[in-house]
């Protein structure tokens, strides 16, 4: 799986490459679900993500500030993005790796929540200081089994991420056993049919 | 524009073909706003759209039960997906016209609410019975500038949309003067670019 995504290292192993590019930190929040979808479905996960003010779709967090400890800076982002209250706030301890592009190192998080505490979170994007202008949506992430084996992750895949959101998104799923990595593999491959398919209908 | 969009007809004009198809009806909910991105950016409007359980994006309404009045099973739909309260429902002032697909004619409805109104049935979807099944995302569409001239909203047309809800948001966007027709022409011109260049990098 690694071949075809972006490349994840340590904290550590980035500091010599920061250079020029900004810091930031973005974080994963799930739970499980015992949502039942069309009296019938389990739903069997819920996993946040957002829409930006660009109009793309990403995980809340954001940018550093200079000299700003990092989980101070994700935490603080996480306030203003989502609202998240203090009792929720991610530590080291959630830490997983960083993703290098030619503009930025991302810093990325993963934390499960209890199911109600995930629900009381995303009500309180809604109340947040960025909603309606930073952050334009609140998501939850398809990875439920509709009848006839048909999946909605695929095509969930080919909407329009910011950066190495989607990277993150997959990596994490499998991180956590949302999926197995085979799942995921098998994911993959139809997601890149589907696109297949989109193009040659251009 | 009409030429590279989905047609739209008077509902009377669709009664001869229904045949098979399925009945639904959908709503463009939206209002006035006043957040301002980053302390200089006005947001201008709020459109409330929608992630649907098979993971695109999409409107809300659903489906209309054989025999059932149109705005009542708009209404019914409205009030399960997103939970709109009762004094908020739409009636057939509110109809704009029809899309007809092979599967489906898909009644189109659109109303304009106070922000404060807004706002209120926002939070309402995050308490609706479909939050979290049905609806998985709430979100909404990015129509102000950025810095720069650049505008989010090309990209934002890139995601993956269900059945005519693509053009049923630009028909709407036009319809109701949140942008003129020359300045959609011109994001349409732009999103195409981008999805050129996507398609280019694969």
């Amino acid at each position: 799986m690694e071949s075809i995504l972006s490349k994840r290292v340590n904290r550590n192993e980035t500091e010599i490459e920061i250079g020029n590019r900004k810091i930031a930190a973005h974080a994963f929040l799930y739970s499980p679900s015992t949502k039942i979808l069309f009296n019938s479905i389990p739903m069997r996960y819920s996993i946040m993500m957002q829409i930006r003010f660009d109009g793309k779709i990403g995980f809340p967090g954001g940018l550093i500030d200079k000299g700003e400890n990092i989980e101070f800076g994700l935490n603080r982002e996480l306030k203003e993005e989502i609202g998240l209250e203090e009792k929720f706030y991610l530590d080291e301890s959630n830490y997983v790796g960083s993703y290098v592009t030619p503009k930025l190192v991302d810093h990325f998080y993963v934390k499960e929540y209890f199911e109600k505490d995930l629900e009381r979170i995303e009500r309180g994007v809604l109340e947040a200081k960025d909603w309606g202008g930073e952050t334009l949506g609140l998501l939850r992430v398809p990875v439920h089994t509709l009848h006839d084996n048909r999946k909605p992750l695929p095509a969930f895949l080919l909407h329009n991420f910011i950066a190495d959101a989607r990277d993150q998104l997959i990596h994490s799923i499998v991180d956590t056993d949302v999926l197995s990595e085979s799942e995921m593999n098998n994911i993959l491959v139809e997601s890149q049919q589907l696109k297949d398919k989109m193009v040659q209908k251009l």
